[in-house]
Parts: C-alpha cells; structure tokens; sequence
C-alpha cells in the first residue's frame, strides 16, 4: 500500500485562483512521488476576516452558531476550488466537508476541539485512488451541528487526519519558508530553524508565533505524527517539528511577539476563583492567570474571542478590563529555570526602555508583558541578545 | 397554534448588510402579526455568479459535484448573515442548510430534484419560538452528498417547504413587485398582474420570466400553496399565484423573452433518438423538442448548463450546434389553440422585419425563436399588440 502523505495549504497559498492551480500542482506531483494524498484547506486570502467583519455590521455580539455557519463556507469554497483545479491536471479529486471528512468535535462552537476522528470516507476516496481534499477548520459535533474550531483550526485538522489515516508525515504549507527564530518582518537578522522540538515549538506558537497553530502542535506531541512547516513554493526545506527532541543546546530557538492582548484582574476575596468563573462563563480560553491570591490577572488574546464586544460586557462586570497590552517571549530549553538567563532578558527590557507590567515563566519561556505598541522594539532587543550574539 | 408563514428572499434583497437588516426586519414584523416564520435565503447579490467565474478560470470543466459544494456556500453566508440580523432585533434565529432542513433530493449535481421534505428539525426549531432561517437551492442526496437545485431552486425550496409545512401561504420576495405583463426594463407600458394561474405563470417562467422559477410554480400547482411575488420592500400587494384557475379572459397575459439558447439538431434516422440521448448524456434539461422525423431539433438554455464548455463538445459528436439564438413567447388561456392569435403574431413579427427561425406552440403559449438580439424588439412588438392594444 502506498504511503499516506497529509498537506495543509494557508489562506494567502489558496487567495486567488493562479495560486489554487500552483497548490494542484504541488499536490499532483507529491501523488507522482508515489503517495497517497490527503490535502486540508484554509480559507482564501483574507475570506475569513471579511466574513466576519459582515457579521460586525450586523450585530455586535453574533451567536458562535452562526459565526460558525457562515465561517465554515470559506473553506468549503477553497476546496471546491482546489478540487476542480485537480481534477483539470488530469488526477481524481473529491472535496469533503468536516463533516464528511468524519472530524467529530464537542459542541463548543467557534472553539471546538476534535474529539475523534472517523476517516472512513476518506479512505474509502483514497481506495479509488481520489486525492482528497477537506475543509479544515471545521467539524460536526455530536448534536449534528457544523463547529469550528477556532483560529489555526486548519493545521490541526491536518495533524488529526494524518494521526488517524497513520499518514508518513503532515505537511503545513505556507507562504513563510518554515518556523524563524523571530518574525522575520520585525526582525530582520531572523534565521531559519532546520528543526525544533514540540515542546519548544508549543511554546512559540502559543505566544505569537504564526507558522504553526499551539493546538496543531499539542496534537503531534500526543500521537507522534512527523510534522513539517514548509513553503507552498518549494518541495523539501523548511523545518521539522520533532515530537520528542532535546531541544537545541542553544540559549534560544527563538523570540515571538503577541499584539492584542487583554488583561482581566480581580481583587479580594476568591479573585482567582472570579476571573476563571468569568474566563469560563465568556467562553475565552486563558493564555496565562497569575495570582498573589489577594488579586489575580487572567490574559488572553483578542484573536481567539470572534465576539469581543459581547464578551467585554460579561467581563467588565465586576473585573478590571485592561487592553491595548502585548508580549513578547523568549523560548529555549529550561531558559524559565536559569535566573542568569532571566537577569540577561531583564536588562535587555530596562535598555530598550520597554515598561514591563507582568512578567510569566516556564521552564522553556520567559515572557514580558508591555504596550502593544513596544512589542516589537522589544522582539529586536531580546532577538539581539539571545540569538543574534549567540551565532556571532 | 399559530399559523406558518415561508418567505423566500432573493440575492438582490441580501445583498449587502443593509439590506439583509431590512429583511430581517420584515420578517420580525410578519412574526409579530401571529405567524410563525420559516424564510428562505438565496446567496447575496452576485455571489453565485462571482463563484462560478472562479469555478471557469479554473477549469473549462468542472465536476458538477464540486460546483455544488462550492455554490452551497453562498446560501449558507446569507442565512447565517440573516439570522444574526434576526438575533440582533431581539428574535431568537437559528438557520440551518438545506441537509438540517430535511430537503432530500435525488443525486443529479447542479440540478437535483426535491425528492422528499423531512421538516423535522425545522418542527423542533418553531416549537422553541425560533425564527427558522433555511439555504435555499441546496439539498442532500440520498448517497448523502451535498446537492444543489439549479438556478432559481429557492424558490422550489421555499414552495416544498411550505407544502410540508402545511404553511398558510408562501412570500416569494424580491426587488420585483409582482408578475408583470412583460420585463418592464425592455417594455415601459409592462403592468403588474394581480394575479395569475399557476399554468400561465409556468409558461412564463419557463420560456423566461425571471420572477418565479418554474419549478417552484410547478410544486404549488402539484401541492396547493397560496403563493406571492411580492416586493421586499413592501407588505402585501404583489402578484397572487392561484394552484387553479380559469385563466383571465384577455387575449395574453404576458410576453416574455429568452436569450442564450442553444439549438442541437440531428438529421436522418433516429434523430429524435440521438438528440434525446445527446441531451441526457450530458444531462441538459431541454426546454423544447421539435421534429419532422427527418431532423430533429432540441433546444435548452444555456443558463441550466453550468458546464457549457464540456457540454458543447459531448454535443458537437455527430450533432449540429447552433448558439446565439432567442426566444419570444406570448402566453395566455388557449393562445396556442387559435388560430386568429397565431396569425396575428406572425404578422406582427413580419411587420417587425425579426427573422423567425422556429416556432412552437402549447395550449397556452405560442413562442417565436430567432437571433439573440431581436428578442428585445420583438417582446415590444408582441407586447404592444397582445396586451398595449387590448388595454387601450
């Protein structure tokens, strides 16, 4: 039996239809390489944002149901697309929904997570010797309502599907080369990483870094799956994400950047217990919570709450609501559990004259939190430091 | 309990957020006088015509599968859309696809057949006091595919589901105000019908009006359905569809023009047969056959082939194609059967110097075909004698 081989394409690969038939391109010569193929779609270009700026015109507070209906459409048009440019070089192509793809998720709309994957469709499109083309991003819960799975959704289907269809490896194609050790828009000394461990690239992608979504990653921790970001222009390159790996013997693998952030604080009594109950009662998935037990801070990012405005109103009760903040890490192998490290960081932040309002560690990450607007002075600062002196 | 009202809204009545606020505000007061509402959505604006051309640049060709799962896609941005300007005026909305829905159809892509309507879901959805928000023109086929109507299909939706529903009546609605005499952009005298019987109207609709489909009409002469053209912009008024009636007594009730039909013909020994199989081979419904067993022509309109291109060459095998031809039809009770009218509107056409390629006559209609760009002057012409000068 041939190998399986997963490719996830990105929204700017897909954005208009010269691209699409490129995309075809690059899926049909993956198949001649003697694979079967399995190929996840974002939506094109900037689709999602303009479908969702139609459903800011007319409420400020949509029903995620119905975010997910009409977001869900974006990726079904792609793959429709991808399928017929396919089919036009010669191949067999079959699109499928998430639904058709057997992507079961739970019912939490906009933010759903797979619960089980069921491909039996899929191969029996594989067995006819169909490449197949899914819609990523989307799912059907156990109630028989569509779901998405929220921002990245996308790369972790791909990784689903390749775990499930026990695939050579999960290819996410996109218009960056592979994972940098900085934004290389920002910071311009950025270099390319050949490979980087899960753990590490968790991290990354959890605070800021956009080649790989942190869910897509969590999922190739968890079932093994050979992982690779790659740009939709190249066959080969790019960076390899390790499921189990040391982690490099370098100070950093990279420093990442968050903008649009948001800080929620309780005082007092059960601070902590309020700022979960009111995170949980939004529906906002926390990125950090930080208490001295007499207040607690609960951050989170505006990119994962599709109805912010709502969501303010259920938050301002009774919280502080602090926006306009961002952050900035720095990732590296036990860079939280080495002080010298840590002091390094601190002194780059008081000379790039950066204001830092909180401060969080893990033992692979230090990040400081600062103006939204400082961010990136703050990437290149600590850039310099940990990784650009390192290679000199 | 509270009677069912189905109201169908066109793409021009959704085309931006403005408008999709104003539906929405129509169907909260048409709640209020003691209805329940289940509505019926079209894609926005041009939506459906914007995906095809990138469905064309991508392939000359495309699966009609494919197309399907990407034209469904229209549809479902409306009613989500719709349902969330529902949600926003204080109404409970939820809107489901045309599988939610119950709308079963047989498995012919880009042209199905309602086969049966299930509204369970949409039962469960009015019991809770929601405001059902439907796709219209999509299905799901027996195999379990996602299936499309064919132009103009939600209309039949929104007529089925009036009929499962047992619904009081059925608002088709539109930027038009009702059923006119004829297109008044092409005939300035055109006046609006108060009403029609469904056969007349389905003569009309199928030899080019372009108000109501004609197989929407044909599922309210089959089931019984009050049904309305109405403008969007207005309550009540418009053109009443009666299941029966006696035809008015005049000499027409309207004429109406088609453009880009296409003629296959066939000479010699099984020509009817070859036409016939050449048609269902490449599965374009005709619109007439006409035959002296020496030749055999078949015509059909090129706006039910999604696929032309492939067609064309499936055709072109062993057939004569002829493109760029129209068709005028003059309909009214008994038109086709007498033989003063016919020669009347022969006269006219004569008098209006329009080279008549073919003609075809049925009890109700009598229809003219010649070059594309005559149709204009020659619905003027028939419409100044068959209605202008009756009136006058």
């Amino acid at each position: 039996m041939k190998p399986i081989v997963v490719q996830k394409y990105g929204g700017s690969s897909l954005a208009d239809v010269d691209r699409i038939k490129k995309v075809a391109e690059r899926i049909v010569a993956t198949q001649r390489e003697g694979n079967r193929m399995v190929v996840v779609v974002s939506a094109m270009g900037s689709t999602t944002n303009e479908l969702l700026a139609k459903a800011r015109a007319i409420s400020d507070s949509p029903s995620r149901r119905e975010i997910d209906m009409l977001l869900a459409t974006g990726e079904q048009c792609s793959m429709a697309l991808l399928a017929m440019a396919v089919a036009e070089l010669g191949q067999s192509a079959v699109s499928l929904t998430g639904m058709q793809a057997g992507i079961l998720t739970n019912d939490r709309h906009s933010g759903a997570r797979i619960i089980e994957v069921r491909p039996v469709r899929i191969q029996d499109e594989l067995d006819a010797d169909r490449i197949v083309i899914v819609a990523g991003f989307q799912g059907i819960s156990y109630r028989g309502e569509l779901t998405t799975l929220g921002r990245g959704g996308s790369d972790t289907t791909a990784v689903a599907l390749a775990a499930a269809l026990s695939a050579s490896y999960c290819e996410i194609c996109s218009d960056v080369a592979g994972i940098f050790t900085a934004d290389p828009r920002v910071v311009s000394a950025a270099e390319m990483l050949e490979a980087i461990s899960c753990n590490e690239m968790l991290e990354l992608a959890a605070h800021g870094a956009k080649v790989l979504h942190a869910s897509c990653i969590e999922v190739a921790r968890r079932t093994g799956v050979a992982l690779y970001a790659r740009a939709t222009a190249h066959f080969g390159g790019g960076t390899r994400v390790d499921p189990v790996g040391m982690g490099a013997d370098v100070d950093a693998v990279g420093v990442t950047g968050q903008k649009q952030l948001v800080r929620v604080r309780a005082h007092g009594e059960q601070c902590v217990d309020r700022v979960l109950a009111a995170s949980s009662a939004a529906r906002v998935p926390p990125l950090y919570l930080d208490t001295d037990m007499a207040s607690a801070d609960l951050w989170f990012g505006l990119a994962d709450v599709p109805d912010w405005s709502a969501v303010r109103k259920v938050l301002s009760e009774g919280l502080e609501v602090l926006e306009g903040v961002g952050a900035v890490s720095v990732v590296g192998d036990g860079i939280g559990l080495d002080s010298i490290k840590l002091e390094r960081a601190r002194k780059v932040c008081y000379e790039a004259k950066v204001d830092i309002v909180a401060m969080s560690t893990s033992p692979l990450r230090v990040s400081f939190f600062c103006q939204e607007d400082r961010v990136d002075d703050l990437v290149r600062a600590l850039h310099a430091e940990f990784i650009e002196r390192a290679h000199a």
